[in-house]
């Protein structure tokens, strides 16, 4: 692996997070970001075994000195090395409960993950982006991982909704501001459950394709990083063939 | 006025929030929330001057024991009376700045206001829009203003439009769960810049129609009150005539 | 009576034509175009009878001449009287089939009415709102019923969906290019079963109001008539408050 | 190339067309549809000399004996053969003109190709992207170009945007439709000008990478046709990282 430029993904637990540091993992060293080393040790053992590169830091990510003291131990490790994708994937506790029972902290879950901590995480990884650009194959690449709630704020949703909606604002707003200066931000809408081993006993009936693959979204933000400066898309969606919508 | 029923408007100031407080003062008593007195007791002098009854409270819409304390006021004051109406028309400080200037407070202007002190106003008030319910000659109504940046996010205006999204994703949430309880939740994207003294230099070469009346926002805003449980309008958008858009 | 100005709508049937074409009779004669005369008779019957004017004239709202011919009658009984308001309300057949059942004649059905039938009645009516303006009381308006199809393409709804997205379409571009000039244009997004003696057996477990109320549509499309150059909204959506969406 | 199941392109020109279209030829022999053999001509000669296969044939795309024509050639040259991709780049003429001063011819123009040759399209490869889903190895693919117009009316593009609303609408209902079935459907939404000989002078001050690569989007439309079905999109959007939108 001659690059010397990361990635770094938040919110790695045994899904989306993982499938998407292993597919990056390929071509750059990765930093794992999770609140619980459980989330990432053994990922970065699977990876640095396979002849990766991986570190885990412990992080939450919508506490800015966290936050801070993560990317001061990325800057230890990699000294100048900088960063060609930076990948947000955390996200809040989805919940669904009647509006009047929310607590404020309830409420607040959605927003302090998926606006908070994206708003931390992209203040941390776009200057490090900004330096890769000389160095990169492909233009350094910002993506976000939404959901469903992302454009629809569906009944008793509103912590998780309000959350995946500012997270939309706040990639649209980054992809008008920093594409002109060559940075892929990107926004994907996952409409539907992720085939993870905590929903291995969900929707049985629907057979073995109605849950997304993890690796399938990998590959959706692989090819998004690869795209050139004359082609950036910013937002696409993600369902199983077989989904309602 | 024979209604007991009262119309809570939060967000008052010279501008929306006046109109919409005039407008509702000739059918309800109403009650103005703002931070600054001044904000409000000019207008509370104006409807109850003119045969209308107002009452102003200091009120910090995003600090959960300011609201609490607004509505122990509320209640006091008008005993068992409950609500007909609740408008929110508070917003988080317009702000456009490169987002790697923005301090972590910057960024949580947009929320604080736009996202929780919009859930703590709909936590105080759908209980008493529930309770009005039986004695309201229209469905209750709890009625948001947006913006063009509740549904764009442009370059340099994430805190703005994080919160203007999240808002968005509230009321559309809130109005999945309470239309079919016969609460009507209306949201209105006001695109465009409003005619209050503030804004009073801007635009001027652009004509006298150019600017959004804040009278005609009050009037749509009437008309969804108004409107009967067989046609409930979620969203309407509302800009000048000669906007570009 | 003493507006000159006409009000013009298209697609008059026992349903929403009909209230409309009912609601603005109070202010100007009303034009009632329907294929059948029996779509119009008995409704130009009870407003001439009940102080109003109404003439019914047969037209093929998608075909060009019969449009031409409709309206060279409008001015041969209204002399130099212009329009202050020109509402489409015409729909092609609703129908639900497998994709690859449909005949070409099948998938026309939704795109003839709906987007040429459309343009047509825009062309016509578009130069009468013009010259209305001088004299209108209301900035002269054009509005467009849409449905939930404008907004989402179903299974099987292909035809329906193509036109109602088409419509959608013409409408914001009318509302960009004419709303400058000072026409009004709007676009109603109908989404829910209007309570019509056609539909009078449908839902009836959904409870008296689970359908819209031809009524509280043509009360809409007068507030948006009556907004000023100020204040214009180009779209709302109406649904009863019970309805699932 | 071992593979007997075929990639059928309708609106092969010196731009999106060829480059999707030598893309697929590297896994598929090809189908180039266009009205005018000088726009298949030289492509259909290159793919063939560079050790693919394509053949090309003039269709009128929205003509219905013109499409079945075609469909009877594509039979007869590649007998059982089926089709594991089909991609709609075919486009009504780009115009912007003063609504009033449109024909119904012009206004027809993006109706018949965006619409009625979209549907045409659609009807002939479906059942042969059906038939392919048994030996290909990607879940077979019906891709759809669209453009700004397809999400946005602009004044004075009520043709071109009627087409492009309406071509979006009919691809997800067809994307919810034949999902299921294991047909994989997407909808691009091409926001730019795309870098083709015709537009060569265009945006020269921009930079050399202010327009879209057409090679760009044949790399995007090859990543939704390999996605798996548990990994659909029906949707992305694609513009050069500079464009303001």
């Amino acid at each position: 692996m001659a690059s010397k430029l990361i990635a770094i993904v938040a919110g790695v637990g045994p899904g989306t997070g993982a499938a998407v540091a292993k597919k990056f993992a390929a071509s750059y060293p990765v930093v794992l970001l999770a609140r619980n080393p459980d989330s990432y040790e053994p990922l970065a053992k699977e990876i640095n075994g396979g002849g990766g590169k991986a570190i885990g830091i412990s992080t939450d990510i919508s506490n800015s000195q966290s936050v801070k003291d993560a990317f001061a131990k990325i800057e230890q490790e990699f000294g100048k090395d900088v960063a060609a994708a930076a990948i947000f994937n955390a996200s809040g506790r989805f919940q669904r409960k009647p509006f009047l029972e929310l607590t404020e902290e309830d409420f607040n879950v959605g927003l302090d993950v998926s606006a908070k901590g994206a708003f931390l995480f992209s203040q941390a990884t776009l200057p490090l982006l900004q330096k890769g650009k000389a160095s990169s194959q492909h233009p350094p690449s910002l993506i976000f991982t939404g959901a469903t709630a992302s454009v629809k704020g569906s009944a008793q949703m509103s912590s998780f909704a309000t959350g995946k909606f500012a997270l939309r604002a706040l990639t649209q707003s980054l992809a008008r501001e920093f594409g002109p200066q060559g940075i892929h931000v990107s926004h994907a809408i996952i409409d539907g459950v992720i085939d993870i081993p905590r929903t291995k006993e969900w929707m049985k009936d629907a057979g073995p394709e109605a849950k997304i693959s993890a690796d399938g979204i990998a590959d959706a933000y692989w090819h998004l990083h690869t795209q050139p400066r004359t082609t950036f898309t910013w937002e696409i969606d993600i369902r199983p063939a077989v989904e309602k919508w």
